[in-house]
Order: structure tokens, then C-alpha cells, then sequence
């Protein structure tokens, strides 16, 4: 499955910390480890020394997963479903690397990305006080985030310009902390090997995000620096045994979002309007995407990715919303709020102090109802070409304010990645991007209405069908060199362009920012402060030994190898390759429960009692899709790649009877790429021989 | 799992036709069979003679399953947990040919069973209108209970006497028809082969009752007559390709009970009384049978089979309870049963006819409540031999009376089978029976207090151990010949008899009276007589097109070949040997994951790609395990023995899209037979090598 972050959201979101820690529970910064928990429960302890070493070996990709170094020459390792977006894109008609796999026998055959940055935390800095202090004479919510945000974009443009690292300013355990993260960043990044999707998602949608499972959902780039690949002693050594039932494991990943911290007003809004909401439009969405692809085989191709994406995210919803509406789930979260709650009225200061938090997102919740729709359906959205024209007039118009002016995502330290992001050379289907606006804007035309202001600037009368045509057809923004003409062409270049996209982008930026102001003063202003008031109260009541929601950043989750009770009886604590076999023949190999050629014929080389997939309890979730699992000595021994359906409602609490993290075992990697892909040499560069 | 009959209750039960029929569901007597269903849906015609031979080639078998006959000479197959009694009798200290199997490879080493009886269903009669003529003039519903037992056992002694044929008189939609079954009866039946109960049993209790599943549960018998094996034509030919996906298949068996038809305020006793007190009681057992296993090897081998039974009623009725916990269950059975008032009140006749019925049930199932617990802990439990001294005084005294005026169980039809098992000499575990005896004495006197007139019968001032240890190490029926002249010995050897459990049973007779007078009286008289209105306001209502529940007799289900939904993803609709093995490394080979040296050996020879076990929509329930699978050739595809998880809600309600039996596959007895149990010659007596 697909457990690579969500795609960020265009409101600044906050989070906090857990009330009490129980279990395995938990996603730790690596400024907090569980240092006490890992000590007492498993005795084993962790240093500074190993944490460095685990996280200079830790890397985030911007293709929303996670990923780490598995030898001195920047072999790096991740799944096949994070580096999926790039090997799609180096596909063409004639090489189906998606279908078929990749294998460079050679250093020269190492195959370029286009647009994949890695990321290496470096370093981290507590700038709450900073950041805190900008908002403290405002005069409302909105002018306190306002100043925040200023002062946010000031320390990363600092930053970046004293140390040239990419500086991210992190809000954690709901605003009640800002730290100043620091990454190397590495952008030429090849592509070594990759299976065939087949194997790496066998059982396809279905079998995704469960377990028992037998998926060998890996894939292997080499990053590369001033063209050669980069040399460092900061690798894991990848333990060809794997780990054994029980033993303690730790991930190092970066987990997208969670939602532990919301409050029972928010859960609300997410199981009433959100999620619901979401999954129409997916559904729909699918509709499209499916319709697109039985026009033939080159268009199936085009659309797997999306649909891939789009199918992991119904499931996804899906099971978060069950998780919603299961009773035992609710109660829990109404009795922690209560608990809580409860402490802060008993007394005086406090009551003062954090009181009226609930009360203010309440209030927040009810404007974010009220605005869901307005929001959401006046936007571009389908196709990512479509949303260009809007960025590109932003980007200008944004970069010409100062920096502490700008919509969130224009500020200084931000524009390296998103001029890349901009101007990726990545192949774009038109007409899969045409099919996509169309059924958008007809969903948005169905929600609004055709009086709409977004609906009139973006159809001028014509049908959703039309106008996603005439846009779409008539552009140049498919032309990388266009785009980066617009983009340094400064206003001049914007207000002169007659490219359908950039015009229909003139007329829009001036909406989005209204939309963005409004949501702002109503919602996100008043959260944003409600938030930290309740991220300090959990402090205030519980002390520190407590892990931030998730965002995006380094975190280190410990737990153990372990099976757990499923539907009537035992889920194994690990599978072999006999159950692939198995699962494979049940189907009549019929897909997803196919079989590919090269697996097919390995059926009586490869050895079946070889671990395939296995499953932990450490805490994880979207966005730790490709992360190290690593043993007391910090040497690989899985790679995380899904989380069981018991781990779905892991959106808002963790339960270690039933949650569990799905990873690939260190062993059934060396074994497929010897075995089943002829790629001796890679393994051993992985797993050097011993002699 | 062990899906046989529940131990038969001292009460009669009484049974009815749901309302409306869906879907695959249904187990229909022959009388009956689905005949438009199956036409409309699978486009196959159920014709006379098909389903005679089917009848006639199905057995049940008074340990509480089902078989079928396999060969012209008298080969039975039914499943290894069914076989299981009679193999932990065949066993000794010596051989234990539970745990390491069991192969006659001639006829003279076929291994005779000790009180093994097979009926085979000859013809059904209607007697209706005879039994209910029988209580016309009564005045009292259990006046009316009293004549319709007499006319029963009347009837039953007659055909007996008339026919030679075992002759029950079965109580069918709620006591709306009775019937008359003949049986021609078998009690010469030899153990032919038996696979180790670990691979029968493979995955032991977590897997019980669970899918997907690795189990080879079954064993052969052969049947004979006057020292020679029986010859028939009535056999079913084995198939050695099995069924397909989708395919249609029967089920011809013997499902024990259901509670289909029962009415909410019976289920709520089920769920709030009769369950959760079944379970208390099954817990406290199973610590006293472990306590015991754990003394030795051997103690451990006389207990494992009630342990087996045991922890498998634990797990059915768990799941049973859950199922009526559920409130999507309860409320259909609400919706299900206010539908059918509705309509019996929108018609004066039917009103007046039927109208009172529920009312009648929930006062008797308010009396139910309050009797409960005086009524099941004042009754001789835990131990087979403590049991034996009321049952052989109840004997004499009741076959001394009138046939009309005696207990149900002891009427003149019923004695031949009874006798059968009071003489039985299978051997008796005294030490185990103490412990067993031991613990539900002291649950009694917990339930009921140290002054209860049971209790001081029993203990007479002494511990429960100690009233244990005397009664049972003093007693001499564990000499079959000391009960065959105290049976036959009447009233006289009875009053004359110093064995402690004879001088018990006379106390405890009168008080087992009393309370079947009591339980009639309030309880099972007033039921008796309001079920009988509701299966016949079904009739009113529904019309014919409806199956009566489960009353352990033959029964025809009909359904096809197909996975589920299951745990977010699906179960496919078969396993492979693959399977077992990838099962097994995944639990590192351990307990109750372990293969047999047999199988681990048979790892390199075996065709794992051959299907082991497989699911079918048919409506089954416990009491149908060893019931064979055939497809509309009737030919043995394969053998039932367990059902889902999903499936023991079906007690109450069948669901197709996820209710499924669960059946060794008959591709897969053959492969274990030649490969892995050098038994060539009996796979070829299956099943015919082509020529």
C-alpha cells in the first residue's frame, strides 16, 4: 500500500501531544526520544551516538515517503510505491519500467529522475520563543498568524542564506513548539533497480493496507552529488537474517499527519464533512481515471499511477472513517478531551490560560462547515497542468511582496523546492489531464452552481468538457522553458501572456487570496491559537513524555516483531515466499494475484521458506513508506511499506493489540534480486559476502 | 473446528421456517428440497432420483456428525474430529492413533470401533395429523406435551416393531409438522484410516472455525454387516479435479440446530443468560482438563479430546454471542419478527389463531430465566461415569412404566441406541472423570449454596474433592458388565445396590423429576405450544417455500464455490498445500503450527500448487462436519468440516456475503493418501486410476 504522506494541504495545519503514552505508542522527534520507555521496556539504551548515525542515514524524499542509505556509496532504498511517480515518468511508450521492472548492471546505466529531491535532517533548532514572540501584540487570531508567518519566513531565509541547507520552520505538539529544521538536500538522484509493480503491489487494491501479505515492495536509487555518487560512513548495515519475533525494531521515517490531538469537534467535522466528502470526489475521481484507461493500452499506462494513488486513498479514508464511527473509537477520544478538560478547570491559572480552547475550535469547526464546500469546489483541481497557470501567477506576484507578506508556500526559503517542483521536465498526458479538469470542473459546476464567480472564470459559458479542451489544448505550460520564461519574466511577462492557463490564473489569484484571508480570520486563525493553547495545557498537565502529531519530519518509533489476533484467529508474525506462492494459486493467478514471468519461473529456485514480509508494532503511518526498520545495532532488517487494516483508525489513536506497521524483510530482498532478477552484484554491494 | 451437533438437551426443543428465503440460504429436508431455487438460479434441475441416491449415500453418526459412503464396499468418509472419539477409544497408553494417525493396509488390520453407530436415512413420513390429534382434548399445555409424547412414542414403537428400522419421530417447523424417520442402523464400523489429529487439526484453536485454512480433516471408515463389508450402489463417486470456482454444489448432512426461528425474547435470553452462563462454565472446565493435562504425558493424552470439544464450543459460542451482540443482527431478528406480527394482526382469524404466541413465549422465557441456574446446577456434570448411576436408575424406573407415562429419552423406540450407549465399553478415565466431577461439584455448590437438597445429596457434608474421590473410586460401573445387571436386573438390583453412584442416583432421581415436571410445566409446555403457532402462522403467512431449523437429520443445503470479503481485503475461494506450509514457517513451525515429520519429509514431493481446502456459500451449522460436498453429478468434490468466523452468527441469521462452510478438498486427500501416506492403494479404492 500506499503510505506516503497526503498531499500537503494548503492551510498551515497544527498539532500536539498525545495525553498519556502507553505501549509502543508513538512517533518521537529525535530532540525527545523514548529514551525511558525503550530503556524500561526493552532495556536496551539508546545514545546520542546512535540516534545521529540513524538519522544522518535517514532520508526524506519529496515524493511524500521516506527512505535511507544501505551502503558507503549512496545506494538508497525506499519502496517501489515512493519511487513509482519516477519511474513512471521515465517511462515512455516503448520502456514500461512500472510494468516491467529496471535493472542498471552498470553505474552508466543508472537512470536520472527528474524531480526527486532528498532530503538529510541535519540539524534542529527550538525557535518557539522566536516565533512566539511575533504574535504577542497582535490584536486578533488572523494578525497573530500573520506575524508568525513573517517571522517564520524571516529565521528560514536567514537560515538558508547562512548555511545554505533547505531550512523548514516545524510547528509541534500543536503550536506549542516551533523548531528550525536544516536538511542537505540532494537532487540527482538515479534510479538502480526497481521489480515489477506486480510483485511490489501484488494483491493490488485489495490486499492493500492488510496483512498477511507478499509484496517485495522495494525499489533502489544511488544518489549522486557534483556527479558522482556521494560516499558516507552514515549507511545502515543491512542485516541479511532480519529480526526475530519479539525483538525490538525501530523505524525512522517521516510520518505524514496525524490527527491524535484533534479535538472531538474536529474528529467531527473530519467523520461528518471531511472524509465523506473526500471519498466521493476519489470515487468519482476513479470513475474518470478508469473510463480514461480502457481507451487503450498507452492510456492505461499513463493512468496507472493516479490510479494506484487514488485507489490507496479511498481505502485509506475508508477504513479512517470507519474508524470514526466505531463507537469505542469516539468514546475514547471524548473521554481523553474530558480527562483533560477536566484538569485544566481544576485550576484557577490554568482555566485562564487554556480554557476557552475548545470552545474557540468549536467555533472554528462551525465557520470550516459552513466554508467546506466554497472552499474546496472553487479551486482547480483534477489536473496538475491545470494548476500551474494559478502557481506561476502567484509565484510572481507573491515573490514581488516581502517575504513576510506572502500566502503561505511563496516564502523565500520555500522557492528552491518549488521552482523545481515548477519546472520539472516530467512527462504530462494531455489528454489524461483534459479528462481529469473536465469531470472537476463538472463536479464543481454541480456544487456551485453557474453563477458562481469561479465557475464563470473558468468555463466563460462553455461546457466543463470545453473548456477543459480549449485550456488544456491551447497552453505552452507543458514547455518546462516556457514556464521558467513566465516565471523570471517578473509581472511584465504575466500580464502580457495570452496563455489560456495564465489568464484563467490571473483571474483566480485574486479569489484564492480572499478564500485563503477568509479561512484564515475564521478558521485557521482561531485554531491555530486555540491549538497552542491546548498543546501547552498538555504539557502543563502531563509533562513532557509526550510525541507531537505528525509532520512530515524525522521521527523514531520503537517496538517489537510481533504477530497479533485477526478475524477469528492468529496473523503470523511474519510471511514466506510460499505464502506468495499460495496467495498466487488460491486466485488462479489471476490478477492482482498474478504472477509475473520472471516469478513464475523462479517458482523452484527460490527458496520458500525465506521470510517475505513481517509486521511490528511501531507506531507509523502515511509518509513512513520506504523508512529502515533497524535492530539494536542500527543494521536494516525490513522496510516499511504498509500498515494493516487494524492500523487505519492509527489516524487518531494507537491500539498495540491490533496496530501494526507491514515491512519487507531484509532477507527476501537479497533472495529476490539473486534468485528471481539475475542481480548478484547489486545484492552484494548491499549485503557484501562475508569471508 | 469441530462443527458436529451440540450435545442433545434433556428438553425438546422445538423448531420452525423462517419467514422469507434469500440467496443461497437453507438446509432443507428431502421432503422439501429447493427445487425452484436451484432451478432458477443455477439452471439445474433437482429430479427424484438424484436426491434419493444422495440420501441413501449419506450418513449420520451418533458421535454427532455426518458421513458418506465412497465405494461399493462400504468406505465411509466423514472428518478426522468426528472420527476423533473413536479413535481416542482404539488407543492406549501404547498407541496413540490420535496423534500419529491410523492405516489398516488389509482389511483384517481395519480396526473396529467400540460404540460407533451409522444411520442411513430410509424414508420420512408425515405423521401430523396423528400427534396433534394426540393433545386435542388436554387442558393444560403440558397435559397437551404429555399426550403428543405418548402418541410419539407410540408411534415410534409401532414402526419399530413394524419395519425393524430405527424410527424417530422429529418435531419440524416449530412444531407445526411432525415427522417419522426411519433409519436402517450400522454398528459394525472399522477405522480404516485416520491422518495425525495435527494435520487434521493443523492451526488447532486459533484456526478453528476461522478461513483461510490448511486442514486435512478426515478419516475413512468401512462399514459392515454380518462380519462383511457392506455393498452398495449408493456410494458417491469421487471426483478427483474437485469443483471450480462458481461452480454449484450440494451439501447433504445433518445439521444439528438453529435458532432461526426463535423469537427475540428467546435470543435475548440466549444472549443475556443461557450463553454467557455456558461459557463461564466451559472455562472453568477446560482450567480443570488443563490443570489435568498438565500432570503427564499420558493424563494429557485422556484429555485432549474434551479438550478439543471444549475450547471449540468456547470459540462457537463466542462467536454466537457476538453475533447477537451485534445490532445489525438483533434488529433484523426485530424487523424479521415484527413483520410477521403485523401481518397475523391484520387478519381477525389469524390473530385470534396465532396472535398470543409471542406473548406466551416471553412469559415462558421469563420462567426460563428463573429457573436457570436452579435447573442446570443441580444436575450430575463434568464426569460421563458420575452420570451413569442416574441414568441406569431413571432406566429402570421409567421402563417399568407405561411407554406413554416415561421421561423423554427413555421410551420403548429410543432403548436399543441408549442402551447402546450405557453399555458402552469404551474406557473410562476414573482420574479424570474425579477431577472433571470434582470441579462442576464445587460450581454447584457455589451456584447453589451448601443447604440446596442437590448439594446435600451429593457431598453430604463432605468437600467436592472428597465426594469425587469416593464416588468414583468406590463405584464398579466402570465394568460395562456391573451396568448390564443393574440394567437388566430391575427394581430389586437397584434398591439392592451399595455402588455409590447407584445409591446417589436413586436421591437424585426423584429431584430430576421434579424439575422436568417443573421446566415442562412452566417452560417448555407453554413453548411448545406457542412455537407450533408461529410455525404454522409462517406457513399462513409465507406460505411453503420455507426450511424448518436444524433438528440433527438429514438435511440438503445447496450453493457455489466462492471467496469473500474479509478483513479489508478477500479470501480467496481455496488454499494450496503451498499454503500450509507458508502457515507453518510463519509460526516458525511451532505449536499448534507444527507439520508432522510425515509432512515436513513429504515438504519436496508434495504438489503444492493442489488445492487443500475451499469455501462454499451452503448453509451449514455444526452437526453437518463430514458432510460431503457434491456437484450436480453427485460426485464427491469434497468434505465439510468447519464454517468462518463469519459464520456462527448463521445459528440466528445467513449472510452470503461473507457466511461460508469450509471443506477439504478432494484432490487433496488423494495427494496426502499417495504422497505423504504411502496409501496408494486406498486413494486407488477412492478413486479408480483411469484406464
Amino acid at each position: 500500500m500506499n503510505i506516503r504522506v497526503r498531499h500537503i494541504l494548503q492551510f498551515v495545519l497544527a498539532f500536539a501531544a498525545i495525553g498519556v503514552v502507553h505501549a509502543d505508542e508513538g512517533m518521537w522527534t529525535f530532540d525527545n526520544p523514548p529514551t525511558a520507555a525503550v530503556q524500561q521496556k526493552y532495556n536496551f539504551t539508546i545514545t546520542p551516538a546512535w540516534l545521529e548515525h540513524l538519522r544522518l542515514a535517514s532520508v526524506r524524499l519529496n515524493d511524500g515517503g521516506s527512505g535511507s542509505f544501505v551502503s558507503p556509496d549512496g545506494l538508497l532504498l525506499t519502496n517501489h510505491h515512493v519511487a513509482l511517480g519516477q519511474l513512471q515518468k521515465a517511462s515512455t511508450p516503448e520502456h514500461n519500467y512500472v510494468a516491467d521492472g529496471f535493472y542498471a548492471r552498470t553505474r552508466a546505466e543508472e537512470m536520472k529522475t527528474t524531480d526527486l529531491e532528498i532530503n538529510v535532517l541535519m540539524s534542529t533548532e527550538d525557535v518557539t520563543a522566536a516565533v512566539s514572540a511575533a504574535g504577542r501584540t497582535a490584536k486578533s487570531p488572523k494578525e497573530t498568524l500573520d506575524a508568525r508567518e513573517a517571522e517564520i519566513a524571516r529565521i528560514e531565509k536567514e537560515s538558508l542564506d547562512r548555511t545554505g541547507l533547505r531550512s523548514d520552520v516545524v510547528s509541534l505538539y500543536q503550536g506549542a513548539q516551533y523548531w528550525l529544521y536544516r536538511y542537505k538536500k540532494y537532487t540527482d538522484v538515479r534510479i538502480v533497480f526497481a521489480p515489477e509493480q506486480q510483485m511490489a503491489f501484488f494483491g493490488g487494491d485489495p490486499d492493500n493496507f492488510t496483512y498477511p501479505r507478499y509484496d517485495i515492495d522495494f525499489a533502489i536509487f544511488r544518489v549522486y552529488e557534483n556527479g558522482s555518487p556521494i560516499h558516507s560512513e552514515h549507511f545502515l548495515k543491512w542485516n541479511p537474517r532480519g529480526a526475530s519475533e519479539n525483538e525490538l525494531v525501530f523505524v525512522a521515517g517521516n510520518p505524514g499527519s496525524t490527527d491524535r490531538n484533534d479535538t472531538v469537534a474536529e474528529l467531527q467535522t473530519e467523520r461528518d464533512v471531511d472524509l465523506p466528502t473526500s471519498l466521493a470526489v476519489l470515487e468519482r475521481r476513479l470513475k474518470a481515471l478508469h473510463e480514461y484507461a480502457s481507451r487503450g493500452a498507452e492510456q492505461a499506462r499513463e493512468a496507472n499511477e493516479l490510479i494506484f494513488e487514488l485507489e490507496n486513498s479511498v481505502k485509506a479514508y475508508t477504513g479512517e472513517l470507519q474508524g470514526l464511527r466505531d463507537p469505542s473509537v469516539m468514546s475514547k477520544k471524548v473521554a481523553d478531551e474530558d480527562a483533560l478538560r477536566q484538569k485544566v478547570e481544576s485550576r484557577d491559572d490554568w482555566k485562564a490560560t487554556y480554557g476557552s480552547a475548545w470552545a474557540d475550535v468549536s467555533k472554528a469547526e462551525a465557520a470550516r462547515r459552513k466554508l467546506y464546500d466554497a472552499q474546496r469546489f472553487t479551486q482547480i483541481r483534477g489536473s496538475e497542468l491545470a494548476g500551474l497557470g494559478l502557481r506561476i501567477v502567484q509565484y510572481v506576484q507573491e515573490t514581488h511582496k516581502p517575504d513576510a507578506e506572502r500566502l503561505p508556500g511563496f516564502h523565500e526559503a520555500q522557492l528552491p523546492s518549488l521552482r523545481m517542483s515548477l519546472l520539472s521536465p516530467a512527462p504530462i498526458y494531455v489528454p489524461l489531464e483534459e479528462a481529469l479538469l473536465a469531470d472537476a470542473l463538472q463536479e464543481s459546476l454541480e456544487k456551485r452552481g453557474p453563477d458562481h464567480p469561479f465557475i464563470k472564470a473558468t468555463l466563460e459559458g462553455r461546457t466543463p468538457q470545453d473548456a477543459a479542451r480549449v485550456l488544456l489544448g491551447h497552453t505552452k505550460l507543458t514547455d518546462p522553458a516556457v514556464r521558467k520564461r513566465l516565471l523570471d519574466g517578473g509581472t511584465a511577462a504575466i500580464e502580457q501572456s495570452t496563455d489560456p492557463l495564465i489568464v484563467l490564473g490571473r483571474k483566480l489569484a485574486p479569489m484564492a487570496k480572499t478564500m485563503h484571508d477568509t479561512m484564515e480570520r475564521e478558521v485557521t486563525g482561531i485554531e491555530t491559537a486555540a491549538h497552542e493553547k491546548l498543546g501547552q495545557a498538555r504539557f502543563a498537565v502531563y509533562g513532557t513524555s509526550v510525541y507531537p502529531d505528525a509532520t512530515f519530519t524525522l521521527r523514531l518509533s520503537y517496538g517489537s516483531i510481533r504477530g497479533y489476533p485477526m478475524n477469528g484467529t492468529l496473523a503470523p508474525c511474519k510471511t514466506t515466499f510460499a505464502g506468495l506462492y499460495d496467495r498466487s494459486a488460491s486466485f488462479d493467478n489471476k490478477p492482482p494475484f498474478n504472477l509475473t514471468p520472471r516469478f513464475a519461473v523462479a517458482r523452484n529456485k527460490i527458496d520458500w521458506a525465506i521470510p517475505l514480509d513481517f509486521v511490528t508494532t511501531n507506531d507509523i503511518i502515511g509518509g513512513n513508506s520506504g523508512s529502515p526498520v533497524v535492530n539494536r545495532n542500527a543494521e536494516l532488517v525490513g522496510l516499511i511499506f504498509d500498515g494493516n487494516i487494524e492500523s487505519l483508525a492509527g489516524r487518531y489513536v494507537y491500539d498495540e493489540t491490533k496496530n501494526r506497521a507491514v515491512a519487507v524483510h531484509s532477507a527476501a530482498i537479497l533472495e529476490a534480486l539473486r534468485v528471481v532478477y539475475d542481480a548478484g552484484p547489486l545484492a552484494d554491494e548491499l549485503a557484501p559476502p562475508t569471508r
